[in-house]
């Protein structure tokens, strides 16, 4: 056995048995490794952005860690934006990173570079592998550092020579991390402040987000009248009719100050305290008021659903009753005009039970949220660190846990633009997945963002770098090159049929939508 | 003005004036101040692996830097891959990576990161700029560095505020850096070695691959009986009929051993000692023989063309004739089956006088540079750093640069694939590119690096991720996809009409080649 079956048995043995790829020279031992074990799932990604991108969207659905594999240090860089994503989300996730051979890089063949310079931004562990021996508890470490509470991105680099020379048989086991107990002072702040009488929000992210946490935090809501609240990017809710209702602290400034306008006391669980996504001239940073008291019921490390479980018990809200169950909307499909809002009302309407929705529908998508509150229960995986390009992997990642499950990916076009070659990989492993385009063809966001900038009407520079048309992207033609069915819709009504027939069947499809 | 007017107006007055850019929101004053600047060309690229290639393209071919746009740590490490092709080219290039507000940076929102740490592995300089005062400054001297003997990647980092301040009027001008003086005994020494009789390879990339200087290498080795060779990777070679022959070290490991066999001496000029692109068991690193002496005759800093007029002079080569021009090979074309050879005879015969070849073909076009040898004078343009991904946008930007030239882009599937976006830019550009797939359907080179692993033939797991079939990409559909006209050829006849018609047009086309 040499390092790269060593590394091939313990990720395996440690129940990592998907590995999303885009193997070059300096992994071909590790490919030899994976090739001898059927029962690891390999799937290609054909950029290393929908690699990593697809492992976020595993990774949150699975609750576990998928492992990358990724070549040098410009195949981790191709993939370094929807990790940096995955970061965010705290989604575990084991990256491996082919590297020259130990004794080869001194001479700075063409692909050497710094590879732990490029990684350690966007990772919560990182380790270069120093010999074929040292491979299977490297691994094993990456293994623990990913599943540790909330998950971590663990980088592991692989020298060529670690890979093929000899390795020990004996496979190591990652150690299980329990959660550490909550801090008694924080709880006993925590259920102090919900006795006082102030207007207090509980922010909730992670999982205090799935639906057995976001239902005690709602007892605890309905005991003490705090107002729930999520952050405004998380890695995934657990949503829908019949499930407890929380809206997320918006993404514009102003309106992120106004929600949380009056608010004397901030609980955080799982969360941060909200700051804005951009700073601009004469705008806060921090968006809670300024005298508003922050106590951070949980640390990192602390189990969320059972954290809410002492606090509920603390206030006396374990009898209490959810008083924010949202109700199944209305299922009268749109009329109208094709736009963003009658799109997502509509998919709001015909989502089926159980699916799975994905959204980097950025500005197109804004008000989706509350629209679907009511829809069939379902899961929600949004963009977590703002870096474009995460729509397509999130959702093909997602299929890939859950194969049995519809997801729905809304999606806009310029970010879309980032990672199409995604589209393949859901055609290769015939996933279940609908894609929705929001063919605006423009930046739309960043027209917005320009206009508060105070720089007028958009003239020639402007708009060559904010608009998307002349030419239009034909998003049914992108589909057909990688091999997905796709059509376009123009009118509502014929969204409406696309949408239910593409839902209806299985595998991958693709809706553009020009609203 | 404030510091992103400052910066705009600093670039155009030190002659950069083509901006590659995928803005966001914390570079709208700066889009803002572009727009004002109509004489500064934007030019827009739907992802920034699209944005650094095209700006490498174009610093190689206007011997100039263009300037890139990028998006925070995220829009930075997209770019990174090119960054690092860039790099290994010498190209000039100043990048200007978007940053939060300095103030803003402390609460760590989603899309903080440690923008140094990614930009370090691949800049030759790199500054944060501290204030809207310093803007012009640090933009000057991004310029002297990306623009010292070879060229280099600058890197600026401009945070929001310090472009929304009020900036000074004053503008910096960049220092002209003019070459560093040839060290004496360099020349002694390389003189030397080519009078005593030892069997001499003089090593020439860079600048000394112009057809001029060339012809001075060429001249210095008739008269000394020096072999003259080019690096394994160069950012742009003058070649064709009527130039200097000139061949490169082969990519295999065996066949650049072979290829250096006996040397006794090697001379460098602009280039480095040669070694293997990766490392492999029982095969060497270095693939010059054990006792052969390296001679560096220039360092960085030196005008290449110029030190070999002083070796010529020392050498008494001054009038010697170069012996070694190509002749325009034979105008015939290829019969029988669509190959890889095939195609490759075609473009060396079809290709036009002054065309820029770009050459992403990878494994298929291995052999492509020996076709070309007596093709049309033109100007050829390679992978530098082992990133794939280049192809598309280096000929997008080549031909930025030089407008009426025809551009031809040999493109291998599965790298193309990589930043298939910029087909779109050559369509909005109405750019004159023709480009040419590859299209095996397979990492064909990863089969061939597998086979030397000795893993036997592909299993099940090899093969979904070396294979790019199943479906296999409709690279027409692609094209389309972006607003460019394409074709397929299944047989040679009909991908020689294709040819023959794509280039006598003005335009973006592109060519499926079933090979």
């Amino acid at each position: 056995m040499n390092g790269a079956d060593s590394l091939c048995d313990t990720l395996l043995a440690n129940n990592v048995d998907v590995c999303f790829a885009n193997p070059g020279t300096s992994e071909m031992h590790f490919v030899a490794a994976l090739d001898k074990k059927p029962q690891m799932r390999c799937i290609l990604g054909l950029f290393e952005g929908v690699v990593t991108g697809a492992a976020d969207g595993y990774g949150r659905m699975a609750d576990k860690p998928a492992a990358t594999l990724l070549h040098l240090g410009p195949g981790l860089a191709n993939g370094l934006a929807n990790l940096h994503n995955a970061r965010r989300a705290h989604t575990p996730m084991i990256n491996i990173v082919g590297e020259h051979a130990s004794y080869h890089i001194q001479y700075d063949a063409p692909l050497t570079s710094d590879i732990e310079s490029l990684a350690r931004p966007m990772s919560d562990w990182l380790h270069r592998i120093e010999s074929a021996a040292n491979v299977s508890p490297a691994a094993a470490a990456a293994i623990e550092a990913a599943n540790q509470n909330p998950g971590g991105i663990s980088t592991l680099i692989l020298p060529a020579d670690a890979a093929w020379t000899e390795a020990p048989e004996a496979i190591q086991h990652a150690k299980p991390i329990p959660a550490t107990a909550l801090d008694t002072q924080a709880l006993q702040a925590a259920s102090t402040a919900l006795g006082n009488g102030r207007k207090t929000v509980i922010l909730l992210s992670g999982k205090a987000l799935r639906s057995g946490a976001l239902e005690t935090a709602s007892r605890i809501a309905a005991k003490t009248g705090a107002r729930l609240l999520a952050q405004q990017a998380n890695s995934r809710i657990e949503r829908g009719a019949g499930r407890v209702m929380i809206d997320r602290v918006p993404f514009n400034v102003d309106l992120a100050v106004k929600a949380l306008e009056g608010t004397e006391q901030l609980i955080l669980v799982g969360s941060r305290v909200p700051v804005a996504f951009f700073g601009y001239p004469n705008k806060p940073s921090v968006l809670i008021p300024e005298n508003c008291e922050v106590i951070a019921l949980t640390q990192p490390g602390n189990d969320l659903p059972q954290a809410l479980h002492e606090l509920a018990d603390a206030v006396g809200a374990d009898r209490a009753s959810p008083i924010t169950t949202a109700e199944r909307n209305a299922t009268t499909l749109p009329t109208g005009s094709l736009n963003a809002a009658s799109v997502i009302q509509a998919i709001g309407v015909l989502s089926p039970e159980n699916a799975i929705i994905c959204d980097e529908s950025v500005s197109s998508g804004r008000d989706s949220f509350k629209s679907t509150f009511g829809s069939a229960p379902h899961d929600f995986l949004q963009i977590t660190g703002g870096a474009i390009g995460i729509g397509i992997p999130l959702a093909t990642g997602a299929s890939v846990a859950c194969p049995d499950r519809k997801v729905i990916l809304m999606q806009a076009d310029g970010s879309g633009m980032y990672t199409p070659q995604a589209l393949w990989t859901q055609a290769r492993e015939q996933l279940d997945v609908v894609t929705i385009i929001f063919a605006n063809r423009s930046y739309a966001i960043l027209h917005n963002e320009l206009k508060m900038v105070g720089a007028g009407e958009p003239g020639h520079n402007a708009r060559r770098m904010l608009d998307l048309d002349h030419p239009a992207i034909d998003w049914v033609h992108m589909a057909q090159a990688a091999g997905v069915e796709a059509a376009r819709a123009s009118t509502l009504d014929s969204f409406i049929d696309i949408l239910r027939s593409a839902i209806a069947r299985k595998g991958p499809f693709l809706i553009e939508a020009l609203i």
